[in-house]
């Protein structure tokens, strides 16, 4: 099961060793990290998708909120968040469909970040599961390449 | 110096603690670290905003290339690319000021992901630059939490 974990902690060197410890042995698939600097630039919030059983996952807690950087810990799982994901997007398009294309951005309310003569780039925001079908729906055009941020959360 | 470093890896475990490890010593400070699968599910796509000197970034990235489960990893900090942030702000607002809110969130593109009736949750993606002075602009309404994700590239 993919759980949500979110985190507050100081921005110290050997910080993100120890985390990757917790997280280094078997038994963990780590969909997507996403840590920053927050405004307090002494603090880093990060947030961590993963997956693996309920009680990896509760040891796992357990052994972050004993790090001495860490300020909060919380599994947000079935918290009521925001949950987004940025999604970049580079698309092959000439100018018979580059119309189609901009149109469908629009759709999905993206922006264009850039257009060539035989290429798009589009960014988006989305929740995971419209993520999924945004992508599903540009491949027939080609993807040139992509970047995707990984999830994060904002509590509600 | 702030240094942006894109990365390739298989998802292997203990690939994040050797990560770390590179960046764990004094000397570095990690402004940002986004990390996601890719459309390949052995793949994960990373990219790190570092501020140290010009030397020790030549040094991680000698040593990243070195380590088994790296594909690819590149400076792309003079690089074309597009370099983007998720922002999610959630806003302080009442039914004086909510108008302004929504007006403000228009200008900057960004897409408004919540309203309640004494707060605001607005969803943007800009370059850092202008996601600071983004910040800045909506300060005075009073922000309750905000998350960002860190920058991700994608090349032109």
């Amino acid at each position: 099961m993919k759980h949500t974990i979110s985190a507050l902690m100081e921005n110290r060197p050997g910080v993100l060793r120890r985390l990757a410890g917790l997280f280094g042995r078997r038994g963990y698939n780590i969909d997507s990290i996403v840590a920053s600097t927050t405004e307090d630039h002494e603090l880093t919030r990060m947030t961590i998708v993963v997956d693996c059983s309920e009680e990896l996952i509760e040891q796992v807690l357990k052994q972050m909120s004993k790090l001495q950087e860490i300020r909060e810990v919380e599994n947000v799982t079935d918290a009521p968040v925001i949950s987004r994901q940025l999604l970049i997007l580079k698309l092959k398009s000439t100018i018979n469909n580059r119309g189609d294309i901009l149109q469908l951005a629009q759709a999905f309310r993206a922006k264009v970040a850039d257009i060539r003569s035989d290429s798009v780039i589009i960014e988006a925001t989305a929740e995971d599961s419209v993520m999924e079908s945004m992508i599903e729906t540009f491949r027939p055009y080609g993807i040139i390449s992509m970047m995707k941020t990984g999830t994060v959360v904002l509590k509600k």
